[in-house]
């Protein structure tokens, strides 16, 4: 048994340090590398993430999972044997289920619908797109029915889902761990009850002025000003840094190195601005995992929605916050003379804060945003159930943008071929953006339970106290206990639309 | 044997792509990485260099080349599948007699013992230092004992080395294949000989006055005109870049991506202009090898000599010329006008060439350099004797900067600390770089025989005709061909010292 474990971690941490090792030259090549290498760049990532999964779905890896099966049941949950067990047979189980032939056929079906996205997008051509989104549900669907079981087993005996619930439940569980589309639909119906009233509601009032957010702002002091805010949220440039990229990320290439990138646009403050803090929060959370778990697969985020729920909490509930412009609208002022050297904390707070009905999701408010998410999920489940075609995706998105937000796309560009996601062949992953978020403000409410005047450290700028809780409560577990199991503990509570509502309509509300 | 081959240059594209990884995960550790993630980034290079050592090794890797040997010996030496197998064999029999535990054992060492390289210099404290050092010999012992056997047969039944050189010897092979102890020496003698008279003979004369190289010089205007004349000499960005780190490299991340680095001294030109003339040099070697020979073994430089003939020649026999200064003074400065406003061509060539004793070998003359290369040769080979100790080479180095340079370092941060080799695990590679540089001048000298008007174009800041001419008598063959026949072709020479020494006396002499 103890030969099996520590086999199993050696496998581990070399599958680990070859990821790891693919997401430095990931890094690299959206942030440094020059245009000449990109062929070159793409050999060598391939190589390198072959390699893992060739070495990670090896027989004896299987035989090790075998011998060590109930091993350390006696043991708490979040253990760090018992959970490296339990996750890494579940992936294993998940690698596994899918053939070569499936996984070539994916690969070589995203690298030309990727292409041809692009191409699309920029000739607002829907229909060049089609073929290939066509390809993409038609793999999708094979992957959900061939990891179905699997999931069912996860759920357990009570889970009896529709056919197209089970399978979008099978692609939502890559993403969301736990999650299902009943979950996720209840989460969803429960918040756009509350939410379209809301919107409306502010809609119909005069938007306070945000033209001075238009700078210009230079972008040295953008820069230096987003960092010196990531870091008194705590973020360790001792093990990170910032760089520019095209598309703001962030990257875990080590426990002790996690990376964001950020893009300055000098006649737009929150472009950067927000950005930087959105990104700060998840690497927060990669910074936060416990040093025991490092080169092992339980050194990640436990979903992409627990994920997005740091993000956001830094981004919004932090940084989109009345203290918070309270507290650092003087240095601001200091930092942007020309820009805000006239514009009080209060001003600043409501530009940041405008809510508007948009095209475009990434540059959507906070209210807003949810409703473009709402879309996706809805039409993705569609797909996948059968009962929309793809050729109907234009006509079901600008319908739905009508209904949600009152405006339609005047291109497909600016509509349905706006995201990348679906030319990557991920079906299942936008619902973990509202997850993330509704669980940001149940994390926060408990995190101002527990926290003594967290509230006055917050408005003082101090940053300790709340990170010092996520810490606890969230980052260092990493993936050793799912997130439902993390969110239980941490809040008492199960996915809930509620307090986000309540916060909505506390800041957004009539006043 | 067409299986064999296809089956071979698959399996070289799998190793290239793991070791040119590996290459991007170690030029990030020198420039951009944040110092926190020494410890893991040394893991991930260790998977990585035992992964590509691994699928090197592996039994079918004998296999084929078994399959393969002589098939193509009727082809010419430089052929593309007979150079191939050849160089192949040879890098299998040396990687086949290393264990894997030894590749790692190296990799993690040379990765710790380079971040402590790093601290120890600053805090100027050589015995941080020197059980990192301590592990390296011991690793290189181990290296040289597992080799020497089959070094002694490619040398044949007249070689009949000390044991202290055989030693030497087999390190030595790795990066000067052919070479031996013996033949250095040889060579270093023949050179100090004709070169020690000529420094003392330079030493008597009252040295020409050097003082504006102090500057200052603004940083951002040394980065860009140092570009500028890369570019000039036909270093493309658009497959490379530059970047800071402690200590000058460059390095290929691929054919396509050829990046170097630079230091910059704003109160001494020559650090950072002629550090990034010499990585450019080295470069435009990596850029020009055959694209045909990309993801194979042949993609790399013949041999560390011949990759620092070609830094030299254009670091020495192009940026410290005459003509090149009167062609470059105008732009320089225009670029610098504080510091070299008043300043002729034919003053700036004399600064640039002074000569006198130092501490820093990177920093030293051209004629002085040579000193600087043989007390490390004697260090080295000591240790490896086990006839100095570790702990006595700050001693042992003071002591040979007396005797050949007339001076002590005040600190070893400026004496024995100075070189990051040791801590990247390389012994018997300083050596290379005076082969390197006589090496240069023959080839200089043949390109002059070969390319009507050479010089004219020099004078005129036309460099693309000596860059042809390298391009297609040396660069082009990567290592398809042993350095000694690229030598023999292009100059109809052996390794010579004479040459280096009759330029040296033109340009250093009486006058």
């Amino acid at each position: 048994m103890s030969d099996a474990l520590a086999a199993l971690r050696e496998r581990l941490a070399e599958t680990s340090d070859l990821h790891r090792a693919a997401a430095v030259l990931e890094w690299d090549q959206e942030t440094h590398m020059p245009p000449g290498a990109a062929e070159a760049r793409a050999h060598q990532i391939g190589t390198l993430r072959r390699f893992a999964h060739e070495r990670f779905t090896a027989p004896e890896v299987a035989d090790w999972l075998d011998a060590l099966d109930g091993t350390f049941d006696d043991r708490p949950e979040e253990d760090g044997d018992r959970a490296l067990v339990r996750v890494t047979r579940r992936d294993h189980a998940r690698a596994t289920r899918l053939p070569g032939a499936w996984v070539t056929a994916f690969a070589e079906a995203t690298s030309r619908a990727r292409e041809a996205w692009k191409a699309a997008r920029e000739a607002d051509d829907f229909a060049a797109f089609a073929p290939h989104l066509r390809r993409v549900v038609e793999l999708n669907t094979e992957k959900a029915e061939r990891l179905m079981p699997l999931v069912a087993e996860v759920h357990g005996p009570g889970y009896a889902p529709s056919p197209a619930d089970a399978r979008y439940d099978a692609l939502l569980d890559e993403f969301e761990a736990g999650a299902t589309t009943a979950s996720v639909s209840a989460a969803f119906d429960q918040l756009r009850a509350g939410l379209v009233p809301l919107v409306a509601e502010v809609m119909a009032r005069t938007p306070p002025d945000d033209a001075f957010l238009h700078g210009p702002f230079p972008e040295g002091a953008q820069w230096a000003f987003g960092l010196e805010v990531a870091g008194a949220f705590g973020y360790d440039l001792n093990c990170g840094r910032q760089d520019r990229s095209a598309h703001p990320f962030s990257t875990a290439l080590a426990i002790t190195d996690v990376r964001i990138t950020t893009r300055l646009d000098p006649h737009f403050f929150p472009t950067a601005f927000f950005g930087t803090l959105h990104e700060t929060g998840h690497a927060l959370y990669e910074q936060g995992v416990s040093p025991a778990l490092d080169r092992t697969p339980l050194a990640d985020g436990a979903s992409l929605g627990l994920h997005e729920s740091q993000s956001r909490l830094w981004e919004n509930l932090v940084g989109r916050n009345q203290a918070f412009w309270a507290h650092w609208m003087p240095r601001a002022r200091a930092v942007f003379p020309d820009a805000l050297g006239s514009v009080d904390a209060e001003v600043m707070y409501r530009a940041v804060n405008v809510v508007r009905p948009s095209l475009i999701r990434v540059e959507a408010d906070e209210l807003t945003y949810h409703l473009h998410v709402l879309l996706r999920f809805e039409i993705e489940h569609a797909l996948l159930a059968g009962s929309l075609d793809v050729a109907d995706v234009p006509e079901a998105w600008n319908e739905a943008m009508r209904r949600y937000l009152g405006v339609v796309p005047p291109t497909n560009a600016d509509g349905c071929l706006q995201d990348i996601h679906w030319s990557l062949g991920a079906l299942g992953y936008f619902p973990t953006y509202t997850l993330g978020t509704l669980m940001s403000v149940q994390l926060m409410e408990a995190a101002r339970r527990d926290v003594p005047g967290l509230d006055d450290a917050l408005a003082a700028g101090i940053y300790a106290p709340l990170l010092g809780w996520l810490r606890e409560k969230v980052h260092r577990y990493g993936r050793s206990l799912a997130t439902p199991e993390i969110l239980r503990r941490a809040t008492g509570q199960t996915l809930d639309a509620g307090p986000w509502l309540a916060y909505a309509r506390a800041k957004y509300g009539e006043e």
